[in-house]
């Protein structure tokens, strides 16, 4: 018998109809013999109705209070899935944060997992009763409801399958796994068996918004097996231990399924882009020390994400143009403070592009392998493609590009690194 | 320093703006020099949201799940009152049904407040911070969420109110009082300053429909001083307090109030009527032990509440007709039973009759004071209202009539008994 998480997002568990959907899977890992833990979002829509009244009662909320309205709409959500549960005859209770408990730091609205005491839920799981939980609240040590920010309820699941030891956390979603690129850009583009943490990690922050990078980073950490798959799949089709998802394991896992010949052996894992990005150049800045400190200090402390930094040596001896990237959301508030930081950082012109796209290649093949960043350059080359900034990590090789070649740019690199599915050549149905 | 909680419905919490109207009215208790806890009810239309979810979830509804979805409710608005408040420059927070604790019963959707553990409470609003409790919720020994029943804020707040011992518990709601008689059938109908528990447990439970009876009960049982008044009020014109409303007092409070002549000494304090009774008249029942049981046991173990019972010897002897009240929502299902029992009952015909009414006279001043039947029969039979059955108890005389007659009958009885307020003679304005 293995324990099992699985977690459901706000878009299975909007209205009752598709709960009982969700009901439906549940109940049949359950009739495979697994012992199994729930952890569920709000309805789709139902938190952001809840942030809004919280903003028109009070701009500028207190976060204590926000997380006891906030924190509602998956004491909901919870408590009707155990009630639908039960209505397919099967035992059922749910777990609020505060029940169980999820102790988390004190930081109201962004919180942390500190501590699961999970005995309890433990008890009852191995008792045949499907335990029902709230994502995305706990409790803080002085017994008010904290919540761990937007998206949550995948850090919660993790967080539980760690405490209670689970064979596995499967994330069900709107995709139905991780592929090797956007499926909407590439059609050959195929879905990924297995991916390891870190190339999650990078597959996420770079566009592939499958799961919060969050529960990514600490199922890393407590070595959770995290499989995503699609809550649309028909639940009686597949048996349950056979689900077309994608796993997400650690490198000695990765390294096993190699091996065994499970996993293709490929340099590159996969390609992600990400439009949301501008680009911001600041000429003619001063070359001395410290004054780069003087850009990126102000931003940080405005809690503006700087991604890609490169330092151009400028014309003139003594001066550099330096340039960056940051939300698109967040341009206009960086430009603002760059223009008041004008006269301590010293640069000519301030000019901006939102025109830009990041393309990246991810794999830890490329740890082992020389050439992966040659061929990416090679091959946006070969297409006419200029690449204006490059940035570069052990797995992850990233380029500026254009906005308008970015689906070019997905599909030239998919093709280069041998990524396409094969062509059917026939048609074995009758 | 006096303590006073403040109970607010769901009309009341409406929406952010409505809330923000209440957060002003708290406050200016607060300015006054109070220390004050409020008690919210869930947005209008929320309760019946979420129950219908229930529904839809699991007709056969598992009531412990049913509490956590419904209680979700009440806590928005506490969160969401908590930060309109913080908002206006006061201190406060919410405290859910778990966290005081409010320990309850463990019987899910039907509990009763067992203890509540106000020190923390106390000790947080003699600090000055204005506390918002979610009405409605509790938490079971088992700790689990519990609620109080449909209607169950107004018993929150008078449980609160007992556990702190507070000066006064204001129910606030749509209409600013309790009235001799409906004013929308009698227009000179007055407010009343003041009335006893056992009155508007009689008022209430016969059409006076303004608080939950059983919060009326735990208030005469905990000396709780309840004031009822309207949140409609505008919050700048009066002072604090001097608050519009009817005092539900102890009847030595009443006899106190009645000696220092800020009320005046009544026979009848109130008119009361109610058109949602139906009657069954059984014919020829057997006049023997034991046949009155017979028809009122089968009802009883179905929870079919029978109001008035009259018993008529019929023209043949050893024969009796028996007519009773029931609520019309339940006249079908209780026909069926009884059509049911019809060989154990041994009756001839059922006659039903949905359009009956019930009116009331109710006054503590009636126990001290003979005669006031009598008037009543006087003054209906003037006016040619035919009384078709008759109950009394200590402080009531109810009959049944037609029920196109109600309004005539009310307003017959409101000026037999000298209720109406006196005319207008002049204007006294410029």
């Amino acid at each position: 018998m293995a324990r099992i998480v699985m977690k459901f997002g706000g878009t299975s568990m909007a209205g009752t109809e598709r709960i009982r959907r969700v009901a439906g899977i549940v109940r049949r890992q359950q009739a495979a013999g697994h012992s199994v833990a729930v952890v569920v979002s709000a309805m789709a829509g139902e938190t952001d109705r809840l942030v809004n009244f919280c903003r028109e009662a009070n701009p500028l909320f207190d976060p204590a209070e926000y997380d006891v309205v906030v924190a509602s709409g998956e004491q909901v959500t919870s408590g009707l899935l155990a009630l639908t549960l039960q209505s397919l005859g099967c035992k059922a209770r749910s777990w609020l944060g505060w029940q169980m408990p999820i102790s988390t730091i004190e930081a109201h609205a962004k919180a942390r997992v500190a501590n699961i005491d999970a005995a309890e839920l433990i008890a009852s799981m191995d008792a045949g009763e499907i335990a029902v939980i709230p994502g995305f609240q706990g409790v803080s040590d002085s017994g008010r409801i904290t919540t761990l920010g937007r998206g949550g309820s995948d850090t919660s699941a993790v967080a539980v399958a760690a405490a209670i030891g689970a064979d596995r956390c499967d994330i069900y979603t709107d995709v139905d796994g991780v592929y090797t690129t956007d499926p909407r850009i590439v059609a050959k583009a195929r879905k990924l068996k297995a991916v390891t943490y870190e190339e999650m990690l990078e597959l996420a922050s770079v566009g592939a918004k499958v799961l919060q990078t969050r529960s990514v980073g600490l199922a890393m950490k407590s070595g959770v097996r995290v499989q995503v798959l699609s809550s649309f799949i028909d639940d009686d089709a597949t048996p349950a231990d056979d689900l077309p998802g994608t796993m997400i394991v650690s490198e000695a896992e990765m390294e096993q399924l190699l091996e065994n010949g499970e996993m293709e052996r490929q340099h590159v894992t996969g390609i992600a882009h990400d439009k949301n990005e501008a680009k911001i150049i600041l000429t003619r800045v001063p070359d001395k020390p410290g004054a780069v400190a003087h850009i990126f200090e102000p931003l940080a402390a405005a809690s503006i994400n700087v991604d890609m930094i490169i330092q151009n040596v400028g014309r003139d001896k003594g001066e550099t143009d330096v340039t960056f990237t940051v939300p698109q959301t967040d341009l206009a508030r960086a430009q603002a403070l760059l223009e008041d930081q004008r006269g301590t950082i010293g640069f000519n012109r301030i000019i901006t592009d939102s025109k830009i796209a990041k393309i990246s290649v991810v794999g830890v093949g490329m740890k082992s392998h020389a050439g992966v960043a040659s061929t990416m350059f090679r091959a946006l080359a070969d297409r006419g493609i200029n690449i204006q900034a490059i940035t570069t990590s052990e797995i992850k090789v990233s380029v500026m590009i254009d906005e308008d070649e970015t689906e070019l740019a997905v599909r030239v690199l998919h093709t280069a690194y041998g990524l396409d599915a094969p062509d059917i050549v026939g048609d074995e149905a009758a």
